[in-house]
């Protein structure tokens, strides 16, 4: 990315985070009001552009009321395809495929990108989700480490905005969501499939784990909240203190994941799992959720900035750049040496 | 129940509500004062109704000072034989075996008579309280749905109030208390057996479990704390979003239930642990419980009204009034075709 | 210990009870100021009163300034050689075993000795501890029972006080700790089990868990968050009401132990445990640890004295008092039959 882009998307980010929240809310409610969905045929194949796209008159009439919404709906457009979305009409479920090659590492335009589907397939009724990975191997990386190393400021701050947006409205989603793990998913990867209701883990020479501790960061509160909800405070302690990569058999032995199946039976694993959790009543479940996750939700919600605050304190700090810049380095050997 | 009656029983629960709690106290304590124990002879055999007799002494002179408590003294009086208390005086353990056919529903009225019934255990020095069911295949099926169903409001509140006192009563007992699960426990069946200190399920094609979302309803705050302290916060979302039942294996295998043993062995295994139980200095053990239960019973404690209003406005809504009504109408149909 | 010179200790707890805190923190400090630490040699052996001797220097700066601190520095002059630490220079793992005969119980002396020890390594820079035993059979049979046995107020005040600080130091410490169990631990033996990073323990006739209740005491709020943390909300349930002491097998399936191998093994498994773990960086690791220890923490930190009232108030009742007497009687005639 030049300088220029980059310093131009850095002023759209400050705008931005103002009013991003907001503005998620409005383009949805306004292309409900249009009725244009374009999940309306069975298993059509949307990709994340085609939406932008799709999102383009709504987006208009708001930039017309307001510059900043503009700006907004601008950079949606500038969206590459960094996802995959179909929905199938009949059941309501939607499949999500991250396709941000070389590891779906979460860019802060990768993490808007996320949250804006999540909001559009909530707003367009879906009642379950899929999310997968289209990269073999890899489901997600997690956070993008230039993100966070050498950063702007403003868009730092944006950057841990939209990542903790992206949490609560898939730790919170009134869709039933499904993680279809068919790659490595460390950190912030093991972050979004903690966040569905059910995790269905492809078996092989894969991990998946919070390890931030290996690269001298640690993972924010919610993060090992969400992990203590899932394996026990206990576990979350060693995995966390450990910074440790569980291999399928291990995860699900202590309940990271739920399921492990071959890799050529996740799909189908998936959706049979998907049949049967569509059969409850959606409303009494999406509150029986909500009733276990609120208070882990509600801890964010009520320090947010202050989360953001010591986000940017923490990595800020020379010693930790130093030691990013030691990773990043090391990562760029090794794609060399391949 | 006539119209009639129906009414004049809301009247009663009204007038009740305001001192029901008080009065019980009063009952209990001159009960004791009176020192007239209807548990006095090894393994005597009480029915609920005779311990209503039985309490028509105090009672009588409750009503003399107090018209409202008169009402309640009647009413006590008006109870069938909803339950079979026995207490061995050698060891000071109590048998309570719920016997309201069809399915040990939980009315207004059986849960009233639970509430009196562990009050006078307790008052009169019971150590230990074994919970089980006089009906085959059935331990209990939980809330009394017509009591939710096309609800007279102080009716409904005076339900759920005893419900709370119930759970507040149970889950905090001094006595040590063990569920004999020797039949089909869902939704409040599963309740009152997670307040216990220890259960024992009988094997074979039984089921235990908080399954309020299949009808959808949801489980009020203190049900899911309760599940979440049995068997953890990852089972319990999983659990509380399917409104899963458990079979006995199932159950034991996350921690549901304690001891999974053939239906002929559950009263010999309950006996065995009573005994290992009873050895242990009774106020460190309560204290010890109270240590860990007691946040869990705080947060309702401090939000009680809030719950009931919480209640009574999601259960008269008109969707759930109407899932309420097909259900009904299913059991009906059901029941018409055996 | 005769009347006198028990007398004359609790005056000096007394003293001491207002600044110990902030006495150690200087201690630490001035000790790393001179740059003299004992641990310079590899695999030094160090015994507690060579460590006392060693802190002469800076103490005596100290009790030249403020008399209460002069008090606290011949206090720590007076110990036996209650502890065997031993540093690795070359890896900076400590190793700290009790040696405190007959069962290396928490007295005063013994709690204010681990502080202090503590306080030491932290602050000469150790990465790792390992706690163990000198003695055979035996880890710890936790809480001296004379210190609670018609105490002296201030000295049981000071006693309590110690052991939170005891708890407080290691529970959250920065360093590595792992916990080579190779005998009985016993209460408070398995409260520092529970507070270290990892626990190894030897198989054989040996137990673990917190069995206060079974002497009619009541485990303090903090030992049973402990061991809610490690073993789960339930199995913490029946381990306290029931004073549950599990054998290696039933601890390792609960989770109260990490790894259970033969005695001749825990040294070697102890190592290759630290090994791994010294691999992570330190920062994050402990910042990680905390994050999921602060909390538990914090709830002490904010209620101490609170929590020392309830302590002083509970043990000292008659019913409690006498309970204890019988105990130590029984302790008494069971060595006399030997």
């Amino acid at each position: 990315m030049s300088m220029a882009s980059k310093s131009m998307l850095n002023a759209q980010a400050l705008a931005r985070s103002r009013l991003s929240y907001r503005c998620y809310n409005h383009l949805s409610k306004i292309h409900v009001g249009l009725g244009s969905t374009p999940y309306s045929t069975k298993n059509s194949k949307v990709t994340a552009s085609h939406q932008a796209h799709s999102l383009l008159s709504p987006c208009k009439l708001l930039s017309q009321q307001k510059a900043t919404a503009r700006k907004f709906s601008q950079r949606s457009l500038g969206q590459d395809n960094l996802l995959d979305v179909s929905v199938d009409s009949s059941s309501g479920v939607a499949t999500l495929k991250m396709q941000k090659p070389p590891v779906n590492s979460f860019s802060l335009e990768f993490l808007t990108s996320l949250c804006i589907n999540l909001d559009k397939l909530h707003s367009d009724g879906c009642r379950g989700l899929v999310i997968g990975s289209s990269l073999p191997k890899i489901f997600s990386a997690g956070l993008e480490i230039t993100e966070m190393y050498q950063p702007d400021e403003a868009r730092l701050r944006e950057f841990w905005r939209t990542l903790q947006e992206f949490w609560i409205k898939l730790y919170g989603s009134q869709m039933i969501t499904i993680a279809a793990i068919t790659g490595h998913s460390p950190a912030g990867g093991c972050l979004v499939s903690m966040c569905c209701d059910h995790r269905v883990m492809a078996d092989g020479k894969l991990t998946i784990g919070l390890n931030e501790t290996l690269l001298g960061i640690v993972a924010p509160r919610w993060f090992s909240d969400t992990l203590i909800n899932t394996v026990g405070h206990r576990e979350a302690e060693r995995a966390l203190q450990l910074g440790k990569l569980y291999s399928p058999q291990e995860a699900v032995a202590v309940g990271l994941v739920d399921q492990v199946v071959p890799l050529e039976s996740v799909a189908a694993t998936v959706e049979s799992t998907m049949a049967q959790w569509l059969k409850i009543p959606s409303h009494a479940r999406h509150l029986s959720k909500l009733q276990l996750r609120q208070p882990t939700l509600d801890r964010l919600l009520h320090t947010r900035q202050e989360d953001i605050d010591n986000f940017v304190s923490f990595i800020t700090k020379e010693s930790i750049q130093k030691s990013l810049g030691m990773y990043l380095a090391a990562l760029k050997q090794r794609s060399k040496a391949k």
